[in-house]
């Protein structure tokens, strides 16, 4: 079960290093993901191309990798950041954006998982599920195919790629293949803004980045989502206000707010 | 004149099937245009590479294509997007922003009026009138050059491509070419906050998505702008609120709300 | 020092003539940059394509070219915008958002301020000192590489661009090798909004567009900056609301406001 004193001891080292997190992530989001960093204390940097991408892996404490307006010279420049990641150790979190709504999100994201070796996986249930049954096809095990909840297949992909996998949703679900964290926090409206998903990735690469145990690291960030989510819904009233009252919350995470998560 | 009963059924249906509605659009909006399409109850997706655009064209109810920020490889992505969305029969609705600017802007959305027949084209009163102009050129029809008004040129346009034609402006015109309907609903306030026009165009998407009759559904989206756009300056203090505001009036768009619509 | 009566006319002449500012900017802070620039009373314009930006820049008041999220075509859109601004005598404003970074970064800044010859650069003080740097290195010159502090590299960087220099932070410096103007308005919140620098550099090139006097511009874009941030920063409780209550701000902009810029 997460711990709560290691969970505020996270989110001051994030404070005090302020991390550089290296995003390669989508059009809608990059505004958000970057306030959204830069509010919970981490340091980010969205860079693309393939003339520097090495270059900017290198400096960073960790890489996030998020295909939800991919293309062709994009995912280029994923792979060459994720295998200088990969060689460096840092830790690279795949956010694999509506991989089951088309041929192609599904084919990258299969390059992904086997170029890059994600560290962490973020995706919504129908994400996880999609990915894992396109594992099941390549590998050609049928059973897994009747995975019918995305707990089994966050499991299941979990030990497909030996990366912590993470569900978000009314509960969020945390998994090695083994041990399970569910966080309970969180509120429906989060739902109705955009890339609210995107954050909680970016989010867990900056706990990923100051502390090596990802599973951990995963757990806290997806708690930092809800508490601050629950927070900000509190004044919302809407999907305007709750986009920025979501980071202005961020921004005053407190000790206190950490009670607040519950977990099982 | 606007059926308001109508209108308050399409609002529901939209809520209640949330349609997916696959947008091609400018990098300044893409939040913005997201958030709005689901706070209205919509399902927004932003892809433009060519390696999927016709399959995400392919599982949408409508496409909407806007050439913000065009260029060549997103030009081709939209034609073919297009192209496919005209092949199945969902609605194509363009927003040539920019048009009379450079003349790269017109030669493209010649070529995408050409190509991709939209079925609704919403632009204000500039982009309109440097459209039908072209068109004019184009097929060396001189009369037409002396349209000296948004609503003469709106109804020209719309006999030319035989799509129905939004001018939107301080009063919303909306014509097939003969009928024309106003919508006097809206705030000066909406003209300071960028890309209120193509959100206008994705709500309008959005209706297009759920009737089949497009001239109601290009009344209903324009409508829903105007009405949302009075309640978010009541209580905005500069564009920055206005923005952020009209999100939480589209999340909260009421039956009682759509009593305002002011038509004629 | 700083004519607060001649800052109120500059201000006045944005609002009335509404001057076009063409932005090839970054996909981060594009929304914000347009809505900074239309709640100050200019025009954006975000445009990049190859095909038409020397016919943008050809109609623009002014020119923003910022590296934040760049890539090799993007580059060659700039220099030929930056090359058709340059003929036509309109100002360009320079934003090497990250220069220090990588060496990729490095490079296109030093051929951006070879071949389009900017009229403006803002940064902060490690942008700066790291395109100045740079520059000594490339010329040999060893005794600058010992500057350290951001005022004698940017008075340096000036000397050796004919470039009015920026360098924004707690308190703005603005300098043209000579002359050195220092603005103290401004609050720290600033900072934890993504893209506020970037916002600077964009209002600056609105101040530019409308005024020859580009010292004095560049010191006008500066403290707006900063009393519109203060303004924000009274209400705002985190970054999320920071960076709507700015635009607010700008929007409303006084006279009033302008008369609490402190400089010396």
């Amino acid at each position: 079960m997460l711990s709560k004193e290691n969970f505020k001891r996270d989110l001051s080292l994030v404070r005090e290093k302020s991390p550089l997190v290296h995003n390669i992530t989508n059009y809608v989001v990059m505004n958000n993901t970057a306030n959204a960093l830069l509010a919970v204390g981490a340091s980010p940097v969205m860079a693309h191309s393939i003339d520097e991408v090495a270059d900017m892996a290198s400096i960073a404490s960790s890489l996030v990798i998020n295909i939800g307006t991919l293309e062709k010279s994009w995912v280029e420049s994923m792979i060459v950041a994720g295998k200088t990641a990969k060689t460096r150790g840092i830790p690279v979190v795949f956010d694999p954006v509506g991989v089951g709504a088309t041929p192609y999100r599904l084919k990258i994201s299969e390059e992904i998982l086997k170029e890059c070796s994600p560290s962490i996986i973020r995706g919504n249930a129908s994400e996880i599920i999609s990915l894992v049954r396109a594992g099941v096809k390549t590998k050609g095990v049928d059973s897994t195919a009747a995975a019918d909840d995305a707990i089994s297949s966050a499991k299941e992909l979990a030990k497909q790629t030996n990366a912590i996998v993470v569900v978000s949703g009314a509960v969020d679900v945390i998994t090695d293949g083994e041990r399970v964290e569910r966080i309970y926090n969180g509120n429906a409206l989060m739902a109705k803004v955009t890339g609210m998903g995107c954050t909680a990735t970016a989010i867990v690469g900056a706990f990923a980045a100051i502390d090596t145990d990802l599973f951990n690291a995963a757990a806290y960030g997806m708690a930092t989502m809800g508490v601050a989510g629950e927070i900000a819904a509190k004044s919302a009233r809407g999907n305007g206000t709750m986009q920025l009252y979501f980071l202005d919350a961020l921004t005053n995470l407190s000790t206190m707010d950490i009670d607040k998560v519950f977990t099982c």
